[in-house]
């Protein structure tokens, strides 16, 4: 499949298969209080306990176990700062193949150290879209390895799907499912996975204010996505990529844009009351479904609590700041 | 039972059945880089998913549901400004009946308000044992409710013990069991599964430097209770009890004393790779493992995870300072 070949619910299918060997089918915790603070009926699928600590996991692996054997002897090459590469270096690591991650100078400290302890090369760029993709095609050129894109990679959409399927099947069906949006890359796997197993549930997507492209290319029609980030959420800081677009346009996924103090505020309960390390990026879900109150009043709803990679000391400083500003 | 009635494995199973359809079966979680970094194969049981967020509901349930009906019609009453009063307070909620708690004043915020939203109704009373007992007294007798002590009534002591079994249930089998010791109502019902069903597993039981008089007491062989108790981990500042003594006496069971320093390392580790919210009390168990790392290379180790109900913004405080002094 190249680039622009869209995947489809087959796709996500066999990536369930390719996937079970390496990744964990991560529990579903519920939570009293919550429920009663929400008003709903919550799902929590806890990604945080996947292997490497976030959903990444499952499209890296399954992209690299897609690869022909000659393909894979030559590696695997990435851009990212955060949790893809991290998955892409241990998913590189269970086929025992080379892992190339171009990494932008700047970037969270702890989770670069989590990318080199899986055994990935690093190569460090300038803080810039265009320094990181010459970098990546530089290392593509000089080893053969295969580039994974981290959100447009038909063999990364599928694998992200494999959340939703797992969450429907543990739950018996779902009126809303809610997961945040920064590449799409999840929101796109999940909207094949709905749409095959449960089309009248609801794709919910919760995407910061301060990085609002989704929305706005969805409103718009097509991709709009001149803006400079600024938001706490740092895994949803990137661009929506043109194949989740195109997936999530047609599926007809409604988007909620959520300002990071109120990722903050469902962050904190995440952290206390369902005691689970959640990071922003995943925490802006459940911020979105109790910003609509009102309309999930009842309903099953699915959180996709999709990762807990966090730097504690800027998180504690978060809430400092946010206590100081109460 | 009177209260130095010991309980036996007997009244460990009973409990089990008792609490069954009230309690959860925590997961037991594993994490590789954990493993590698502690030298030995661990399985942590998930306390801070318990309901209420701690072990403490277990034996709490366990004294609610003994009741005879016209005894549990006039409530239960116990003195804890911590993890026992908020799961008794949802114990008895369990079987829609009263209940009391004296609480210190200066008792930690977060915790309090966590036992008034299961519905106990609050006594407060000047920060001293004779005070509280004092209080708890007045309450029986003004109610006629039952007292239920945190850790010397042989019910609630059964209810720990069901911990330590379903762990060993889960794992098939293991060298170290590692548990925190406050009162020892945890400790000594898991001495009473581990006697059962695994007598060759030894029993390590973690106590803070600051609050050490359970590794004086096995020592001396009598409680030796005099001391102020100074250390971070909360749950874990009351004295040993009578029962319990006798119980983790006659076990053979080995303390480790660990200073607050590492427990707030270890408690770093667990809330940034296990993802799980423990509190201090909880951590120093892991602690104790990582500080015996030549003795324990290789074993089959269990580490009770005991809570994750904790103050956000001490912690941070916590983590914040430990970063300026290291």
């Amino acid at each position: 499949m190249d680039a622009m070949t869209l995947p489809t619910f087959d796709d996500v299918l066999a990536a369930a298969a390719r996937i079970a060997p390496h990744a964990h089918v991560t529990p579903v915790l519920r939570s009293r209080t919550l429920d009663a603070l929400a008003g709903c009926e919550l799902h929590f699928k806890c990604e945080p306990l996947q292997r490497a600590g976030a959903f990444k996991f499952r499209g890296a692996c399954n992209a690299v176990w897609s690869l022909a054997p000659e393909d894979a002897a030559r590696g695997v090459v990435t851009h990212s700062s955060g949790n893809h590469g991290a998955a892409l270096a241990l998913a590189a690591s269970t086929r025992g193949i080379p892992c190339h991650v171009v990494v932008p100078e700047g970037a969270v400290a702890a989770k670069l150290a989590a990318i080199q302890a899986y055994g990935a090369i690093l190569h460090r760029c300038a803080p810039s879209i265009a320094a990181r993709e010459e970098t990546a095609a530089r290392v593509q050129l000089e080893t053969g390895a295969t580039f994974v894109h981290p959100y447009t990679d038909p063999r990364v959409i599928a694998g992200q799907g494999t959340a939703a399927m797992e969450l429907l099947n543990a739950t018996g069906g779902l009126d809303v499912l809610a997961t945040p949006v920064g590449g799409g890359g999840l929101a796109s796997g999940c909207a094949l996975s709905l749409a095959a197993l449960a089309p009248d549930c609801e794709l919910l997507l919760a995407e910061p204010a301060g990085a609002a492209d989704t929305a706005r290319s969805l409103a718009a029609g097509r991709l709009e996505l001149d803006f400079v980030p600024d938001t706490i959420c740092d895994g949803l800081r990137g661009t929506l990529g043109a194949p989740d677009f195109a997936i999530l346009g047609a599926h007809g996924a409604r988007v909620a844009v959520v300002e990071d103090a109120r990722t903050i505020e469902a962050m904190r309960l995440l952290w206390t009351r369902l005691k689970l390390l959640v990071e922003p990026s995943s925490a802006i879900a459940f911020a979105a479904v109790l910003a609509q109150r009102e309309r999930l009043a009842g309903k099953r709803v699915g959180v996709l609590l999709t990762g807990g990679n966090v730097d504690l000391d800027a998180i504690a400083e978060s809430f400092a700041s946010a206590s100081r500003a109460a």
